[in-house]
């Protein structure tokens, strides 16, 4: 029998760089070594009562499908949450819940994209943007930024001749995966008018907007252009609430005519889960300020903790950035792949180790990742300062 | 401002056809009217206690992202479930996990076809088929089945003219979404033969798998070619155990190729959602074969009562087809479409009236369908008969 080909997209789309070494944890964990993971964004901190209180009440006898656009409550709910802490005035038919932000994104890329047009990000960017691109058959166009700058948004000459015909959109994700960078108003207010100027979308990735830390207060695209045709807001409550597994996101734009084509292309698979849907609308509507407030204070003392700990080991290059909760930090190390291995597989301090995400798969221009590696700080306090006690031990060793 | 312009692909995915008219449902609603939902494959039956048990004993802290291949105890639990029930012998390992059967036949699509490539169907076919296929920017080959011959598959010639050097796979809905037609054993192994001439993939969506009626048993294409590397099953929950909003489904095959590189596109996703996942497994390893039964039982007896009713109608063509819960009619009118949009906008009976699908939207070449339309037998014996009377009713008047 002659061997079934499979198409050159699916072929081409790359396995995820965070998962990549799982296995090697995996086998790690079999031979009884204790793993600290730093290579995941899924964070350890507790989901809202007000969520498994939201589960408890689902007591519909049909598990049926809600409407594509999604939950009525959750739409409801999600405006009033916008609007209370943004002090904005959406309504909840701008909204369109999506199976996390991941899908809404391959929404956007579909709706604002025809397969081989251009969407421009910053570089290093988020890893699965990659793959919706993939998926989507998008181009997507790097503009690099760096780490000596604290990957500050590039200069406008470097961004503006990147720009060509069938360029569609900017996306931008801020506060940022997985640099941490938070980007200023008036970082946003540039970007906005140069999508202005070139008529195209201005697509924030807003999944952390509310991990900002130090003086920062949480910054929408929405409050500096509420009316704007051109900006599109992608939204997920999965970090917010610690809610990965929920698969809850969210666009929310001005623009009617976007909403109506997505809507078209959200009703062919249906719908967002019904009971998922049901507990955070009712988490939304119920949910004090104190949780967001003390996980944000978490992660503000985590950050805290990493930075402190990484600048004891010499050699090591590392900032301090403002939100979200990664860093991406360059080690002395030629290939921070092999080394992340080296840490999984040939290594263990006191019978612990630790996993890291190497950088070069964030990076589109991967030659400029090489040395570099993401951690994210979703431990607690303690256990981050032994994951980085482990990997001090284990660059000294692997450097040796 | 100059307009931003949106894609071709997404201005050109359709609206669901099913959710076409449900802006005059509301309106008629709103009126005081009570409507009958016959156009929507949403049944009324109660979800099995066992997975709301499931729900119950979720009590992780986090609600934390699950496996990209999917729950571990999920496939576990549906590879026993396909096997106590097929006789089959799978493995945990070639079932992948996808939020509903929607998101299977998208991967799917995008593994086995590059943009332009070409998978065969038969017409008329389950609506969001031609969603998922814009999605994908696949092209679908539609071989028409006549409903004077029940939708019987077509003949040879027809199919085998129809494949070109870019077919990719032939898919087929067994039990079948939307005339409730019911593929014979030799049905199916006349297609794997076919498929395996052409080397190309034979992809069954077995959703309705085990609403069969009279005689029949549920029969899988994996019962008859089960380690078959050009066979993909496509399952979902969401029908069987009146799951819909839970948004589980499945692809399941031997061809480990298919499996890993799916594998990287689902993992640009990150996963299904982890509380239901968990549910539906809990479910799986609990519940006894007399929920099946008694639903199998129950849209029995609602076909036989649709197929009467629709009987007494004068110049109705009808057959009784074998499985799912679905039947399409010709009626004696020009067009469907108009009538369905009178029944809701135009006329009520005792305050009442009946909503049906229009036939149009699932045939590709459209002029087939304009005099039919889809039944979903989804209410209770004596609703569907009333539903009947009201559209009695109203072709009475609408032909007057």
């Amino acid at each position: 029998m002659l061997r079934i080909k499979l198409s050159d997209r699916a072929r081409n789309t790359p396995p995820s760089p965070i998962r990549k070494l799982a296995h090697l944890a995996s086998k790690a964990k079999k031979a009884g070594i204790h793993v600290y993971h730093l290579n995941i964004g899924q964070p350890d901190i507790e989901s809202p009562a007000e969520f498994f209180e939201g589960l408890r009440r689902f007591n519909q006898k049909v598990v049926a499908y809600d409407q594509s656009q999604g939950n009525e409550a959750l739409c409801i709910a999600w405006s009033r949450y916008v609007n209370k802490t943004l002090g904005l005035q959406t309504r909840p038919e701008q909204f369109l819940i999506t199976v996390g932000a991941s899908e809404a994104l391959v929404f956007l890329f579909m709706t604002c994209c025809d397969p081989g047009d251009e969407v421009i990000i910053f570089d290093p960017t988020y890893a699965n943007y990659l793959g919706f691109a993939a998926i989507a058959g998008v181009h997507l166009v790097p503009v690099p930024s760096d780490i000596e700058n604290n990957f500050a948004l590039p200069e406008r000459g470097e961004i503006e001749r990147r720009i060509t015909k069938r360029t569609r959109a900017i996306l931008l994700c801020s506060p940022n995966n997985p640099t941490g960078t938070v980007y200023s108003a008036e970082e946003l207010r540039f970007l906005l008018a140069l999508c202005e100027e070139n008529n195209i979308f201005l697509i924030v990735d807003e999944t952390y907007r509310e991990f900002v830390y130090d003086e920062l207060r949480p910054l929408s695209i929405l409050q500096l252009a509420p009316e704007s045709e051109r900006v599109i807001v992608v939204d997920s409550l999965s970090k917010r609430f610690s809610l990965c597994g929920a698969r809850i996101g969210c666009l929310l734009t001005s623009n009617q005519e976007v909403l109506a084509t997505t809507l078209h292309i959200a009703q062919a698979r249906l719908a967002a889960p019904t009971i998922d849907q049901f507990a955070a609308a009712y988490m939304m509507e119920n949910i004090g300020g104190d949780y967001l407030e003390r996980v944000r204070a978490e992660f503000q003392s985590r950050r805290d903790a990493l930075y402190s700990a990484l600048k004891r080991i010499p050699d090591v290059a590392v900032h301090k950035p403002k939100g979200a909760f990664y860093m991406v930090v360059r080690l002395p190390v030629e290939d921070a792949e092999d080394f992340a291995s080296f840490l999984l597989s040939g290594f263990c301090h006191l019978n612990r180790t630790t996993f890291i995400a190497p950088a070069a798969g964030f990076y589109m221009q991967n030659s400029q990742g090489l040395q570099q590696a993401r951690f994210a700080y979703v431990l607690e306090k303690g256990e981050i300062e032994r994951a980085i006690e482990v990997l001090a031990a284990g660059l000294a060793k692997y450097r040796a």
